[in-house]
């Protein structure tokens, strides 16, 4: 039988009945002959009530220590998880990160897996118990330190656990049915995706799709695991991410969907994403001269923001100076601007704007730059719709437009409809999300 | 400087500003010169909610996963501990037992340490940092599986640091002044006793004092690490347990006290115990043959009850038969009468009783075998009370009696009193104790 990595966020293990709930799927697993290792998160809102403690005792929290602490949350998770599935005549063990082999960097608070050496959970799972690892973090070879990975970090254990073992799937169970086409809650016709590749997935990730972390698609994709997004409320397959070039067979997933077949007759669209989470800078009256641009953004890197799309005006051939726009992460704002503020001299730009109500939309599919018509088709989508755009960016598999924000949702599905992506059946939400 | 071990329960660090309270503590220690290694337990009624969240998923936990869910509770406090700390500008990291090397066998939930390794502890020490250890836990050697060491564990690990580093003092911070004459609820005139030796304390644990846990004082003994036990709320000096015959100087207490130079005048009480935890068993009828005792009490270890006095009444001659009493904890009583009861054809005895209704009393001290009028002094004592001794047994430091239960605090004042313990000052009780 196959080799399965489950995955559990914090809202499947919220209290003593959910662990009860999953720990029945995970035995059902096992009894069907399956060896089974589980990455599982901290309880509902544990993580956030240790970020309170710690907020109570002081300001600044060394990172090193709150890493110690917010594991705490993981190890209650996991050994009651382990107690639950012994109680249903299921053999289980519990394991820290250190004790599964999570090696990673010393970067507390966001450290990175450098290696994953799952000894203990091997032997684990060939002495026929399931093996329940603590998500969220690992430990640093050099000083046997405990870290944590940071947003999305236990997605990225489990894929990592599942590349390490050389598992047939890694399951990321959550609270809705897969990867829609569109959020449902803006979308109510959107669609579950079957199937999907690493690559759209990485750009519905980036887009502000926010079902799997980036960081964990990232890993999936350089290790080639396959990911089946479900819900662990009920028992329907969900969204299989998985290489375009191989129509994989899972567990769980039937094989030869409609979307495995028609992978010839590009464009597929996958879905539209969309991301309120950004904002706008641009900085006006820019001197047209060469190395400015280069300039500034050196300046904003070296703030610390992360920029995502840019804009340059066509220069005005009477001022010699010309607008930048970009956008960035809307809490990178404050810093990006101060130090832009601070060398506006040397630069001799003008003015700086930042504005913080936009959207982002994007459209994601295979194939879409050798298909002119999927950019006029949106254009047209959204100025039927009386939506204007003001800035756009697009990828071999995406293309990207930023509106005001107010408009986001009606723009979302305007075009989730004009790429006929609508579907009669009502998608379920069941609201929250782990980590 | 010296090289201090401080411990402090679970009341000490039951919430925020009680932890701000200790790390100023903590810090002033560190601020005066001295080199500081903290243990400490989880906070308040962590513990026990982590029980009971266990209880709610399966009534009979596996005990590996038992320990890994309580140590949990040790995590959060040492982490939060090590932040306030730093929020004093003192410099300070957590580490688990397993980072502080606390090695233990595999007898989850009552691990003992075998081996205590601090290269680490050491190490931050030296870099003029304060290590803050989780008590009450550590590692197997062999499996790297997480144990936890039972009542007691905290200061255990406390005394075994203190010992592995060779610590000038091990300081067990409690909500009570000190070790007292008698237990201050019972006794409201009873004394703090200043200093008192590794085999009085030991007889004080062993007889019902709840203020040091008997295999921490066990621990303390062997290694001769001295313990000075004191509240975390005042600034005095509490009772120092060390060697007799060398009348140690440690930081935080005047070197040659009364008691110090009085050693020479045996004998010297150390105070009243009492325990109320005990039940008696009465074997009735038994054959006066040789070999039936021995039969009787191996029955009773092998069902894993532990005995405390024995009585056998003088044989009836003309019978032939005798009765023979013990003491045991209460909670054994059930396993102990069916395991007796199990053998009443083959041994030949005619029934059993158990009493759950009894009360221990012991006065320890040192010297006192070789004065007969102490024992006098006592039973006329409790006579004049008009209280009824049931059982009685000696050791060299120690005579014990069993009342009955309501009769206790009544034989508890009326022995204080004649041994001349009482005091004017009033004892100060702050109320619960950590673990």
């Amino acid at each position: 039988m196959a080799l399965i990595v489950q995955k559990y966020g914090g809202s499947s293990v919220a209290d003593a009945e959910s662990i009860k709930r999953v720990a029945k799927r995970i035995s059902e697993a096992r009894k069907a002959g399956h060896d089974v290792v589980v990455v599982v998160s901290a309880m509902g809102d544990t993580t956030d009530e240790l970020i309170d403690l710690a907020r109570q005792i002081t300001p600044i929290p060394p990172s090193r220590e709150m890493d110690i602490l917010l594991t705490a949350g993981e190890r209650i998770s996991m050994s009651l998880l382990a107690m639950a599935i012994n109680n249903l005549g299921v053999k289980a063990k519990s394991f820290t990160g250190q004790q599964a082999g999570v090696i990673t960097d010393a970067v507390h608070g966001k450290a990175r897996i450098v290696d994953v050496v799952p000894g203990r959970i091997r032997e684990t799972v060939d002495k026929g118990s399931v093996a329940i690892v603590a998500g969220f973090q690992g430990v640093t070879e050099s000083t046997n330190d405990v870290t944590t990975l940071g947003r999305g970090g236990s997605d990225t254990t489990a894929v990592a656990l599942a590349a390490g073992l050389g598992a047939d799937v890694c399951e990321i169970y959550t609270d809705v049915d897969g990867i829609f086409t569109a959020d449902p809650r803006i979308v109510s016709s959107a669609r579950k995706i079957d199937r999907i590749t690493y690559e759209e997935m990485l750009e519905m990730a980036a887009s502000g799709a926010k079902i799997l972390a980036l960081r964990c698609v990232e890993y999936a994709r350089r290790y080639d695991v396959p990911v089946h997004v479900r819900s662990s409320f009920s028992g329907v397959p969900g969204t299989l991410v998985t290489n375009a070039s191989n129509v994989t067979t899972v567990p769980g997933v039937d094989a030869g969907t409609s979307e495995g077949e028609a992978v010839m007759e590009a464009p597929i669209i996958s879905g539209v994403a969309h991301d309120r989470s950004e904002a706008k800078i641009t900085v006006v009256g820019v001197p047209d001269v060469p190395g400015t641009a280069a300039h500034i953004f050196e300046v904003v890197a070296g703030a610390g923001a992360n920029i995502d799309m840019i804009v340059q005006n066509i220069s005005g051939a009477s001022t010699g100076r010309t607008d930048i726009s970009f956008t960035l992460p809307e809490s990178d704002g404050p810093v990006a601007t101060t130090a832009l503020n601070a060398v506006r001299e040397a630069i001799g730009f003008e003015s700086i704007q930042l504005d913080d109500q936009i959207g982002k939309l994007s459209l994601v599919g295979a194939g879409m730059k050798s298909h002119p018509g999927v950019s006029a088709k949106l254009f047209g989508a959204l100025r039927d719709a009386g939506i204007n755009i003001e800035m756009i960016t697009t990828s071999e598999i995406r293309i990207s437009v930023v509106t005001r924000e107010d408009s986001l949702d009606a723009a979302v599905r305007a075009v989730h409809t004009a790429f006929d992506l609508d579907t009669e059946a009502e998608a379920v939400v069941y609201g929250g999300t782990g980590r």
